[in-house]
C-alpha cells in the first residue's frame, strides 16, 4: 500500500491475468461444490411443494449471487481496464442487479423452507448467520442504489463522485467480506443441522468445508487484485486533471 | 482510494480520534460479551479437572488474542504516528507476541476439552471453523516471523523492507478478516451445540449474536482506519527519499 502512486508499468501486470484466472477457478469451484452438495448430498431441489428441498436453493443462489457474481462485478473495473468507463459501469451495475435477483430468490427459498415446514414452522432470524446476512443484503442494496445515484445517474456532479468513490470502494469490499463470513456461518449451520456424522468427516463434510475454503480464497484473491495499485485502471486523458479540491 | 497520494492535512484528522475510540468500544464490548457468555451463561472456567468448563477459555482467549490485541497492534502505527518508528515496531511485535500467548492457551483449552471429554473424546478438526482457524493461526505465526525478520532483524536491507511492506500490510488485514470469520463460525457452533432454546432467542442468544456483530464492527472500523490515506503515518525526513526502484 506504500507503493501507491507509483506509475504502472507493463512488467507490473505479469501476474494480473493469472490472478484473475485463479479467482475464476476459486469462484467456479465454489459454485460447483455448493451445487453438488445441495443437488447430490442434500437430495436436490424443489419449490414450495417440498420446503425441505426448497431450502437447497438458498445456499446455491446466495453463493452465485453474493459471492461469485459480486466478486466478478468488482473485478470488472480491472479486467476491462481499457474499455470505455461507461460500458464498465453498466456491466458492474448490471452484474449486481443480476446478483440481487439471485439473492431475492435465495432469501425467498429460506423463508419458505422455515415458514412452510410441517408440522411446525422453523423460527426465522435467530442466528448470527441470519442477522449478519440480513445486514449484508441491506447494505448491498443500499450500496447499489447509492452507486447508481452517484456514478450512473447523469445529474451527479464530478465533485460528488470524487468524494464518494473511496467510500463506495471501501464498502464494496467490506460487504463482500461480510458475505463471505455469512456464507461460512451458513455452511457451519447446515453441516451441524443436516450431516449426522459430520464429526466422522464423510465425503459431504469435505465438500462443505472445501466450499468454505474456496469462498475465502476467492474473496482474498479479489481483494488482493483490486487493492494492488499497479493493477488499477489507468486514468483516461479527460480524467487526468480533475480538481480534487472542487468539493 | 483514489484520494491516495493527496497530502495529509490536519482537517483530515478530525474523525480519527473518534474512530479509534469507536474501535476500542467495539473491542472492549466484544471481550466483555464473551467473558459474560462463558463466565455466566456457560458456567464459568476450569482447567483440565473439568474439560467442559476448560473449553470456555477457548472463545475468551481467542477473542482477546486474535481479535482485540491483534486489532490494536495493527492500529498502533496510526495511533502513535508521531513517535519513533522503532518504538512502534517493538510495540506492534510485542502486542502480537502477547496475542500469540493467548492463542496458544486458547488452543490448548479446546484440544483438552475434546480429548479429555468423558466417556468418549470429541473428534478434533472436522469443522470449517477448525480448518479456517488453524490456517489463520499458522498464517498469523508466519506473518509474525516474516515481519520480525524483515522489519526488526537488523540485517534486512531497506530495499527488502520496501518490497515486503505492502504484502505484510495486505496479509495483516487478510488474517484479521480470517480471524473474524472464524470467530463468527465458532459463535455459531457454540450457540447450536449448547443453547438448547437458541431459536427462542433467550438472553444468551443475544449476548452471543451481539458478540459476533461487535467483532465484525471492530474489524471493519480497524480496516477503515488503516486504509484511509489521510490517516497514514507521515514519513519521517530520513524516509522521504528512499529510492523505490532499488530492488
Amino acid at each position: 500500500m506504500d507503493m501507491i502512486g507509483k506509475p504502472a508499468r507493463s512488467s507490473d501486470m505479469k501476474y494480473f491475468t493469472w490472478l484473475v484466472l485463479l479467482a475464476q477457478v476459486f469462484g467456479l469451484t465454489a459454485v460447483v461444490l455448493v451445487a453438488v452438495w445441495m443437488g447430490h448430498f442434500q437430495q436436490g431441489f424443489a419449490w414450495q411443494s417440498n420446503p425441505g428441498l426448497e431450502f437447497n436453493y438458498h445456499p446455491l443462489f446466495m453463493v452465485i449471487g453474493m459471492i461469485f457474481l459480486y466478486s466478478d462485478a468488482i473485478l470488472a473495473y480491472r479486467v476491462f481496464r481499457n474499455d470505455k468507463k461507461m460500458y464498465i459501469k453498466l456491466l458492474h451495475a448490471g452484474m449486481q442487479i443480476t446478483a440481487l435477483i439471485f439473492v431475492a430468490v435465495g432469501l425467498k427459498a429460506v423463508f419458505d423452507s422455515h415458514n412452510l415446514k410441517k408440522p411446525d414452522p422453523i423460527p426465522n432470524l435467530y442466528t448470527l448467520h441470519s442477522w449478519l446476512g440480513l445486514i449484508t443484503v441491506i447494505l448491498f442494496g443500499l450500496q447499489w442504489v447509492g452507486g447508481f445515484a452517484t456514478f450512473l445517474f447523469p445529474k451527479a456532479g464530478m465533485a460528488t463522485r470524487i468524494m464518494a468513490l473511496p467510500h463506495h470502494q471501501f464498502w464494496g469490499i467490506a460487504i463482500l467480506c461480510f458475505a463471505a463470513a455469512t456464507a461460512c456461518m451458513g455452511i457451519t449451520e447446515k453441516c451441524i443441522f443436516s450431516i449426522k456424522d459430520y464429526s466422522q468427516r464423510p465425503t459431504q463434510a469435505y465438500v462443505a468445508n472445501f466450499l468454505g475454503l474456496m469462498i475465502v480464497c476467492l474473496v482474498t484473491t479479489v481483494i488482493y487484485i483490486v487493492t494492488r495499485p499497479e493493477y488499477k485502471r489507468p486514468p483516461a486523458p479527460e480524467e487526468d486533471h480533475v480538481p480534487l479540491e472542487e468539493n
